[in-house]
């Protein structure tokens, strides 16, 4: 059966109440729930992960390999800073979409910078937790 | 009746001949009937407009104030060098999604900023033409 | 007869309208109708154009050569990536006192910087549409 | 029958009278004149364009697609900042020759840096209205 | 009475005598007497203070403390590395019209900065003495 | 009862045997004692953690949030190169004072730069292990 | 006896009045006198100066060699501009600690360099006036 | 007994099977056994661990102190990012051997900085899985 | 007699060997032919030289002096990091056209910048062999 | 009669005690005796003067204009940052060579560019305090 | 015969006088004995070449096309400098394997950069002498 | 008996002729004989050496290792390029003085920096020919 991958990095567990100006007011939780119903709802299986480790989210990443359709991936503040998870999905040669919930491009210069989007199958910015959902949309009608 | 925009900046007439490795084969005039299917399938309205002229995109941003629900905008190159087309956008006030076809971040170095995006509400890069669908249900479903 | 031109570009027609938190209330027709009265006041003619197309703001200063005394010049966001403007000015061997309402060097790192600067005869920033004034009356008393 | 397209940017209008210490006295007229008597005695269709609107020349060099054998291309201020010109001549897949009259490399550090050379065939630089000629030549005898 | 302050930074003593050709041919005093003429004119008060000294410019803007409408400054070289005049003229919380005789942006890269500009009211450039008077009018009319 | 978290990064778990002539001869678990000491003679409850896991390190924050009136917290390597601690500290939104023992200025150029001061409280550096001790103090007295 | 000198730079006379919100509302004869009871309370002696001037400043800390324990310093702009400053704490030879009241991290990027900090003990930085009291104990208790 | 460590970084589990045209075909299994047969062969104790985890890869190192002769040291992507690691080598003041299977000056240019370098001992690279071999043998001969 | 000289700075007496996607087939040998039909042809003198050794090439500039209209010279390498060849062709005040067989402006970033150009004629770049022509042409008519 | 102005800036007045290592154990009354011997033996004027205020060293120079021959002047760190003797020298229109006692180039970064270099006759640098007789030396033969 | 080419660049003849810290106190007729001993041992042909002059390192690195199993090079300082050498080493298509004998990653700034790195077949750094015989292994083990 | 070594680098064999605006008109050897006459006055010998290659400049100081008190070098424009030179300098640890006829602070950006500088003795610029007499006065005065 097909699978997709749900994965969120650092801090993002504290979605609903970190800033909540900038995140919105879902929970990780909540954004987990909406697409479970709708990945499953179209026949697919879905897994989530969410780690504040850069090393576990390489391992998860490892794991996807051979398992799953691609990765909807939101790698928080390490989509600046990591050619370690850089390599991971070079390495996994899975398509991964990678979600930002808020629009970086408005926030401090060094969120303008992505490592790991050169490396990734494309980007949904800015469009709130309803980006996530538009990123299972594709795995789910283009693949 | 709510109206969405389509707008396309330079190059992007022509789509389906232009080197086709890098952005597919449908032509601007398939992404076009696709939306309006869509669009106008939800009860909105819906206009499409392309033009090579950075000045004629200002002036069709101009037009959509006070007339169109949110604009979505694949601006080409101007994405990367235009500050007029970015004071057009603030001033118009207006939700305006950013789309690349292809996965800018994959290209040449002055590809990978965006002159636009701070002043947008939110990017779709990458997905193909399967990002203007995205854009327009975004519109539909959020606003 | 003696003749200045004033000349706006990219979105200074929407004075008035855009952002009046940074560029003020009055609307382009007001700064012309009070720059006409004064410039013809003085027994100069008076002339004023406003495009959004860097090319016909070039067009318009080729037809000003040999034609007016001067040009009062709010280049917009040209002030900072047209190279082609800067040309033209050069090439009209006028005088031209660029103009920006806003305190430019308040606002965002790239509109601290003029290309067009180095080829007029001098700058008035931050003055608001009062500036417009102050430029005509340099003409009007030193040309 | 093989045809060569001459197309010269914004401000070469005003050749012979913009800084002739710079660019010469020859105007473009005479410029074309040349061009014309040498590639039509060669039994070559000649076109010739010029304009100061960067879209202009971007729809210009669309026409030219499966028309012309290649082109001769100027593009004045446009060379350092027109990406959209660029992906105008990757577009095309035309060669194109870039000719500068004067010798950039001699002149402010801006002018340095052309942002088309990398899709051109070549460029020929300072070699004065000159420049053009070799240019045609080399369509007329290496295509 | 309401009062304006003229303040001039180093080498402004040397107006007249020091390169003429960029400063002009007009002392120090010239600017004096005609801005006092104008703004005594005017039933206002008017003062004048020059240092070479960074920090007795500093001690001056801390007087114009609730004495002063407005301060037009033309800081020279200061104008291009002090913070702290910046810091003075931000904590005075007065308005400063920040004038330069001649055309910064013409003459070397480090006058084309300026730390000041942002927490000036405005700016006049290179219209020569005259920018003095246009800076001292804008308090007369505007304030 | 009021708490403080005394948070150490990566490789400070060797002080005392690690380059004794850049960081001094005491080891953490000193400094750990005298803290506590001078924490709970106050009546406040005291807690520390040390890891060399960038993860582990925001996992600890996370914690702290609504238990602890503040963190004195020397990242350090993980200073000049996790966004993620800068967004964990952000998002936690207590007052975190940085602690370097060493002055980081007088090192090598990257040490200069800190990714969590502009998200920190303050900054205590260059005061050797004493530097702890005030960071407490503040709390103490100023919370 | 062992004496403290406290030294202010540009614009901190205005402790109290400049800004509130960013540098409190304690002016900078409140800190004096808190700092000479401390000192004095610890039988040490105490002396303050302030100065606009770079050059007094320097005159100053030159004064101190052979007479001063250490120097509490707040430098203000001089902080990030000030070479001769530097010189003068390298020649002097005495220990500096280097106060800021606000978080100069938070603030402009040219307020994150101190040029003055690789010739420091050491830096206190964002604890208000607080930070001038931590500075004066490092001094008892630790010279 | 002499003891050598073998320390592998991020992703380098994947050898083999990632990228093979890049790292080549053999397993991380294979490079282990070839270099335990060859210290062990020369009488020496040999240890290998791999890591996804910055923090592991620390831990590991502050282990070898006191124990290990030295470290071939396979950073992968924390080569260019990792300070925590820089510091935990020089730290251990341990000989570290850095070796890299692909020529990574031939690739993308953040690969060809390392921030480990500066306090290794030496570096072998683009030398596919026989630099391991060199580097054990430059421990066996050298120490 | 009127002569022209032809110089080739390093590696390209390896032309019809070296990187023959890059440079074409032809030989320098067959260069040298070509050209000296064509200039002798002309009743013009002609003498040929190339060498490895940046001071070799130097010296025969200087031998230039005073003997040839000008030099057709093709640096290589030493285009992008001799200014010592840069010193010599502007202390011989002879006319040097610069030409490049390839586009290096589609190549690596260190050749896009010639250190030769501006003290240079003119440029011919990316014409293949034929560009060596173009340039004698330009003696032969120009001169 | 013919007068030399010897002028220092800040902190050469600690000369012979500040860092005697880096320049040297002489006095600055140990080099004007020298000079003045020297100057005064050759039948000219001498004067010296020591500020470390950089608004007395532009006054100081100012009073050189029309009495100096030339200024023997060791800017000391005011070398690297005042624009404002810059403009001082480039006004009084003096000969002026610049010395510094140390090889400032074996120095720190920031002191390898001088802004007053390029408005001087010429440098003496790293020669002790040798280098100011020199200096002297070169004004008594070339002036 | 295969055949081994031991190429060293400038200042190499100076090594065991030329700063022995750095370098070491072999000499490189030492390092010459030992490589031949050991290649000729193994049955192949030695050649070894040293020189200042860039050109003569090209030049030798032409001869070896055709004749050379592969270069062990030292290019010395030109390894920071030289595009000609880059040329040559790429041109001639031969594996080179790049050696310093001192960690140039702890030495200045423009050490740490190769420009011939990119072309070699690997790089062995930091290893003493003993590096070229790990190279000369590499060649004869693995060619 | 003592001796001292004048070498001279690329393109000053053309002294006199080239660019006599920027150089002077004295030829080297006019130079060479005021040189050798002062030195050999002094009781001290005198050699002097030109070359166009860089090659052959290392050899010449290599050669004087041993030999010479010191070097007057004057490296044209290998002082900007020329690492190689650098190091020979190093390596041949003999005081040498940088000389400059023309004051290269006067001139390109390119020209500012020395990569010799920071291994020479001191440097003399910008005081024409005189500045090889005052070097060699050093030598012959402090050595």
């Amino acid at each position: 059966m097909d699978k997709i991958l749900l994965l969120n990095g650092p801090n993002l567990n504290l979605l609903g109440t970190r800033e909540p100006g900038v995140y919105g007011k879902g929970t990780l939780g909540d954004i987990e729930t909406t697409l479970r119903t709708m990945v499953e709802g179209n026949g697919w299986a879905f897994d989530s992960f969410q780690s504040n480790h850069e090393g576990e989210l390489i391992d998860r990443i490892h794991e996807a390999i051979g398992q799953d359709v691609g990765i909807i991936f939101n790698p928080g503040a390490y989509t600046h800073t990591s050619i370690a998870l850089r390599d991971a999905i070079a390495g996994a040669n899975l398509p991964v979409i990678e979600v930002h919930i808020s629009n970086v491009h408005k926030r401090e210069e060094f969120r303008h910078t992505s490592l790991l989007a050169p490396v990734c199958y494309g980007q949904i910015v800015g469009l709130g937790s309803f980006g996530y959902k538009l990123a299972a949309q594709t795995f789910l009608e283009q693949f």
